[in-house]
């Protein structure tokens, strides 16, 4: 168990060693590095560990593979494009429009022969299905008529205190009394969304922001008031402050943990200091916690709940990145909007099937949920990676290009001449997905963006799609 | 199959050729009729059928069983109490209140030591449990990648044809193309009323409804403009006419089909009219046919969409009071409305789990459905029967009741000096539940009115249940 904890960190350390080595002339371009086998006697590291250190290597464009012959250092290691600037939305309120967009990308997605850029989604090879599929067998074996019934809000209390016991992890402490159990993340954020505001309110959000949140915004008739964001460090606060101090604004919306579309962080300071200028103004923070679990560092970052005296933090997620899309099981802390949360639940949906509740619970406490995560921020580091190789290799000259820390995804600022709508249709009809930047503002700003799904493990497959993408983006 | 199908008419033949001669004067109050064994080798009828009839009879009043001894026929027929009147409520539009008395009804409902007369829910004994585990665990057995995702709208086509299949029993001929899956018929009725309405707007409802209806329209910042509605027909069009005619209504929800409450089920020719209405003034209608598949007599009745010529009419139903409360599968087909529909389901909930659509459609195909539904038809029959006569028996004088044709709730109005709010939390502290008539009106009318979940099969538990009510009932 130990072992297996420290196998992320040990092939990252292997491989910043060697390209240390690389750096410093130890092996010149051309030549061959040691074997796998003979670096995993020499370090007494595992070949498996040793692999994925080469791996990430070659995706950093140190050393590429010959077939039957081993690695090489690279004649010339291609430059990462830099970091997209912080954003610059308008700073009027928005009624939002554009989310027609949206219906594009879910046709593309039912469609297995596309390669799959466009929605954020982890291949399914990295979830934990197969056990999954145990855990509920048995679940439905044992099942008496205690699940086969409506389960009234608050949800299924073995699930709220799995998710209680987790909640020390990213700093909150919640109990399973401040819980309710939703239909997915997206249920969580629009019960919060129906709390705390009523229609035509401003309600002030990251930009660019995830395309979700627009259309629920759009769906409820609220008014979205976009704050700069960093593209490493999320939200600006200062800017948030000034438009707070502008505009009668009823909630906020962030993802301060691996914001999508960006994959921003906000270090902690930022977290607290958000939190605070919140509770001063009263102005509920919606937090979108989603990705949270899915960190690329030592740690799992602290959610902005975490700093959240006054209960004005209403703190959503869900396991559909990390345990299973189809079971769509979410939840949400909503502090002091809990009575309001819960009686709109009840109002909505009634009850998040119990037998899928029941599931999660188990699967969460066998431990087998933190083995797989393990695996899957492993994956996603390296897929993540994998990408901005390619962005480089194959997308024209003046691209930018975010450094997520967590999460799958990328966002891409292309020249300014493309437009990222028609390079989404010319991209369809050679069988790529992609979401273009207009998806994620109010407005339909970042018209030369893109969003890159990172969740599938690297293959010629994938590889023929960067290839594809780039080869459309230069031909604009 | 043949002989499994004429069951529930057969044992009704039965049981009324005995009433008949009973009241013929063929066996005297006190005399002992036939046993079972002797009537079943007259009649060549199974024992079974028998014992069935003589339940139907022994609730009825006819006879009663003497340990050890046989069927007498009893002294003195309880005579049963009459039907309410036509509902009467205010005219004017309301903004709804009073959802807080459910709160009180779900704490009841989640106690199993409670006596279950509040929620309408049907016995998990009837429920088919046993078989939809086994279809279940055969799902996730053969279960590939292809349910292990967001499945978005309008959902599974596998489940939407087993439902457009069924659509033609009840003559609306859907074609899957037609159908939207969702968590639930309160998300049906949900998504249908933010696709047809705005905050502040009036809704037609019958008059007692549904207080998830009452709750619904309570979030949704809508008005109830309640609709006078015949114990037994249903809401009175010309009354809806009347109220279209002077207030400007945006929608109508109704439940032609044993509307709950009241469970009243609309003559065929108002259900034309009502839509022909509704058509004519552009007034879409919001149909809720949950109980619709539980009909006591020979065959299916249609649904208001039958008579839907212009798409104005939204169906929508689930399976959750006929296969699984627990699986919460619902749907729609709301007509002109679909592409709204569509969009409100993705930006609310996004999915609804595969795993559970897949499991209920396979169900349905089965045929195990039908089966299983034959038998709850022919319990919620002979339970509703059997409360109507503890009614007779145990309630005070002066009491009416409700005669339904399907569902499996009674309506009950008490002598005027009943309060049932006071009635609820009296027998709540004898571990009682009951849902007081208040919920059922926006402006908390029907004071002396309770509902009566049929659901569960006549027992001395139930029995006692039922005295404690009427004995409370009388000493007000």
């Amino acid at each position: 168990m130990a072992a297996a904890l420290e196998v992320p960190t040990r092939y990252r350390a292997v491989s910043d060693k060697i390209a240390a080595l690389i750096e410093q002339g130890v092996w010149k371009p051309g030549e061959r590095v040691p074997s796998v086998r003979r670096i995993s006697a020499q370090e007494s590291v595992s070949v498996t560990t040793i692999l994925q250190a080469y791996a990430l290597l070659e995706s950093r464009g140190y050393i590429e593979a010959r077939p039957q012959s081993g690695y090489y250092v690279r004649a010339r290691r291609a430059a990462l494009p830099p970091e997209p600037r912080t954003s610059a939305p308008a700073r009027q309120a928005t009624r939002v429009e554009g989310c027609h967009l949206i219906s594009r990308l879910l046709q593309a997605a039912a469609d297995p022969n596309v390669i799959p850029f466009g929605t954020a989604y982890p291949s399914p090879e990295l979830l934990p299905r197969v056990r999954l599929n145990r855990t509920m067998a048995g679940v439905v074996r044992r099942s008496g008529v205690a699940l086969d019934r409506y389960d009234f809000p608050p949800g299924l209390y073995a699930l709220r205190r799995q998710i209680a016991r987790r909640s020390l992890d990213w700093g909150a402490g919640l109990a399973p009394e401040d819980i309710v159990v939703t239909c997915g993340a997206t249920e969580a954020l629009q019960l919060c969304l129906r709390a705390a505001t009523r229609p035509g309110d401003l309600v002030a959000i990251e930009s660019p922001a995830y395309f979700g949140w627009l259309l629920l915004l759009e769906k409820l008739d609220l008014k979205a008031v976009e704050i700069p964001s960093h593209p490493r460090r999320g939200m600006c606060v200062d800017r948030l402050e000034a438009a707070l101090a502008d505009k009668r604004v009823r909630a906020c919306m962030a993802s301060p943990n691996f914001s999508n579309p960006l994959g921003s962080l906000m270090p902690e300071e930022a977290k607290h200091d958000l939190v605070a200028l919140l509770a001063r103004k009263n102005v509920p923070l919606i937090e979108d916690d989603l990705y949270g679990d899915l960190y690329f560092g030592e740690t799992r970052p602290k959610s902005a709940k975490a700093f959240d005296r006054e209960g004005i933090v209403m703190a959503c997620s869900s396991f559909s990145k990390t345990i299973s899309p189809g079971y769509h099981v979410g939840w949400v802390a909503p502090g002091r909007y809990q009575a309001q949360v819960k009686t709109l639940k009840l109002a909505s949906t009634i009850s998040t099937p119990p037998l899928l509740q029941a599931a999660i619970a188990e699967f969460l406490e066998s431990g087998a949920y933190d083995r797989n995560l393990r695996r899957m921020r492993a994956a996603f580091r390296l897929q993540t990676e994998q990408m901005r190789v390619a962005i480089a290799e194959f997308f024209p000259a003046g691209c930018s290009v975010t450094r997520p820390e967590g999460g799958f995804v990328l966002w891409v600022e292309l020249p300014g001449g493309v437009d990222a709508v028609e390079l989404q249709e010319r991209a369809l009809a050679e069988g790529v997905s992609v979401s273009p930047g207009p998806m994620f503002s109010a407005r339909q700003r970042y018209r030369n963006h893109i969003r890159l799904n990172c969740g599938h493990p690297w293959s010629e497959r994938i590889e023929q799609g960067m290839r594809t993408l780039g080869r459309l983006a230069r031909a604009r």
